[in-house]
């Protein structure tokens, strides 16, 4: 193989396909869904309306919201043997517990091998209401409470949360984490949207590519990093203190948790509401620290801004949900709740036009030899 | 963005990393692992010995192929809870209840949480001889046995096959299947170990890129086609009508099964030797018609051979694991118990120098717009 061969790590830069659903600017800090802008979405709308936005394109009037709602509230349901699957896994990583449980409603829902659009767009609903489903009966379970029932009275994020906690949430407690799942909903190639497309490409089903994309997302460097963020601000434990955090970190030549993607040049334009959201939510819980240290980081990392490295929507999300009181390994999965109906619709373009995604690698190994029989070796 | 941007759909003929693994020639028809030709190790070599060289780069000595087959042999455990797992989704496709089985290892030993070389060598161990323990325990609940534990007096292949029907196999039968292993184990970056790798990119742990590979193995397209030969071959049922069932798949447009490859313009050079199987073993059983039938297709096929429509090498496996008396829906897990040294020598690479792998879609969707709130739109 010839030395010349261009090798395209990461396969950064590398257009792969078209995609109708999200567009980032990277330079200018934009992001918008099926061209309207996230800022817009994230003041306005909700996850469910969002959910519809990108699996059929348009925004939906007052009659197809209403119908794809109580689509997703009547798909709130779990063959029992999850709970069985979940019970006997229960200390497990919250990530590792909902693979396994979507990888098992694959082998117990029939439905679930079906493929082609329509099939994908029905399977898809049923796994957008059952993901929060499974997090939520897992936390139960893990301790020693029975899982709560879904509440059909309640949207999308607030049955989650009543799920998760066995109390109705706040109105605005609900609000933020719709406006989070909103948030999270989709954005382009990434990793674990990649993955599933690779998966979707040799003709496999949409419960396939999901498992997949949670087993991409769990990674420190893609979903796991609001984890990270948190352990930091934990560490740093004073705003006074993040300078110093700051400048050894930078000494070391290691990274500082939340600065910098693959994507932006400019602030994540997801971060602004996330902030938005720790701030006020500080102030209403009487606990203000929080994004005192946040913004001290964000303060002493100022210098760095220009070669890119400015806040994502990892850095402020970790503590939003600390507030919360949700334990941080459920950071993760709260991210591939919201991620669910980015996931499906890349799964949808995929197979519209499918091919077998697989690129290769150039080799670098061993010249040609002969084999040596076991005895002739030592 | 620019409409001049090169979009390289299926990422083919794209080099996204160095690999020192295995070497296609796809236009010689060649066939390498570590520089040993395919041919040799198929006629030579075992399973044990071809999975050290190719996670360690060399073929071993004969006291570190015995620790490498001590350390296999005494990994053959599973957690209780993995037949519990296994029981509750029994009525699964295999493929499901493999993957749900090894994502819920992930959350039952917590080893496997670990990253690094050494880490991925180990668990990479325990999972290569696990894998089989699982695809044998699911068909014995599945058929009301109880699981037959494994004989730590057999092989690799062996204990698979005692394992899956309670009876030891001939030595013929071990070692046809233990060829087989051999053949599956790597084969550069095919699209589950791609798929494996980008979720090693976001520095996910072992397991988590194995559930992935899994996922991707499991689509039509893959590890789906041996199957698929299978029902073709049912089809099909006598040599005499092998020549009417290519002319109307090809005046159909539709393909035919068993033929074609991304990387090879030439015969497969694993196909041999599953040909060469199957010839055997059909005298052997007395049943030469199955090989009768897979040889008028090939003839049939022959004046399309030019345009690189060889068979590959799920042509031939389908037809021995059915005179061997295995279920259809056991050749994609016997394709993945095969597999798992290559995916987990991919995953290490990949974490040598790891980089997030992600490429990018072109967006062709709606141009920026203003969103219309609920009430306005109908």
């Amino acid at each position: 193989m010839s030395d010349d061969v261009k090798i395209n790590r990461g396969l950064k830069g590398v257009y792969f396909e078209r995609s109708g659903v999200s567009d980032i600017d990277g330079a200018a800090g934009e992001l918008s869904y099926r061209g309207y802008s996230i800022h817009d979405l994230a003041a306005q709308s909700t996850f469910e309306e969002v959910a519809f936005l990108l699996i059929h394109g348009e925004l939906p009037t007052p009659a197809q919201l209403a119908d794809f709602d109580a689509a997703l509230r009547s798909a709130r349901t779990l063959p029992p043997q999850i709970h069985d699957i979940i019970a006997a896994c229960k200390h497990g990583h919250p990530m590792d517990v909902l693979r396994t449980a979507v990888s098992a409603l694959a082998a117990l829902e029939p439905d679930s091998q079906r493929t082609g659009e329509d099939a994908f767009i029905e399977n898809g609903i049923r796994l957008i209401a059952q993901v929060p489903m499974i997090v939520a009966a897992h936390e139960a379970i893990r301790q020693g409470r029975a899982p709560v029932a879904p509440d059909p009275e309640l949207g999308h994020a607030a049955n989650w949360l009543w799920m998760l906690k066995g109390q109705e949430p706040s109105a605005n407690a609900a609000r933020l984490a719709d406006v989070d799942f909103i948030l999270h909903a989709e954005h382009g190639s990434n990793a674990s949207s990649f993955a599933a497309r690779v998966t979707i490409g040799t003709e496999a089903n949409l419960h396939g590519a999901i498992v997949t994309a949670l087993s991409t997302l769990a990674g420190p460097a893609h979903g796991g990093a609001a984890e990270d963020v948190m352990k930091m601000v934990r560490e740093i434990g004073a705003p006074e203190n993040a300078a110093a955090y700051v400048k050894a970190k930078r000494a070391a030549r290691e990274a500082v948790t939340g600065f910098g993607h693959r994507v932006y040049r400019r602030e994540d334009p997801r971060a602004r509401h996330m902030r938005e959201g720790v701030r006020r939510l500080g102030e209403e819980m009487g606990a203000p620290e929080w994004y005192a240290i946040l913004q001290a980081v964000v303060e002493a990392m100022q210098p760095y801004a220009r070669h890119g490295l400015n806040v994502n929507v990892d850095f402020y999300s970790g503590v939003i949900y600390q507030l919360h009181g949700i334990s941080m390994d459920l950071y993760v999965p709260i991210f591939a709740i919201g991620r669910m109906p980015g996931w499906i619709i890349q799964c949808i373009e995929q197979q519209r036009r499918n091919i077998l995604i697989r690129p290769l690698t150039l080799y670098d190994g061993p010249q040609p030899r002969a084999y040596v029989p076991l005895a002739g070796r030592n």
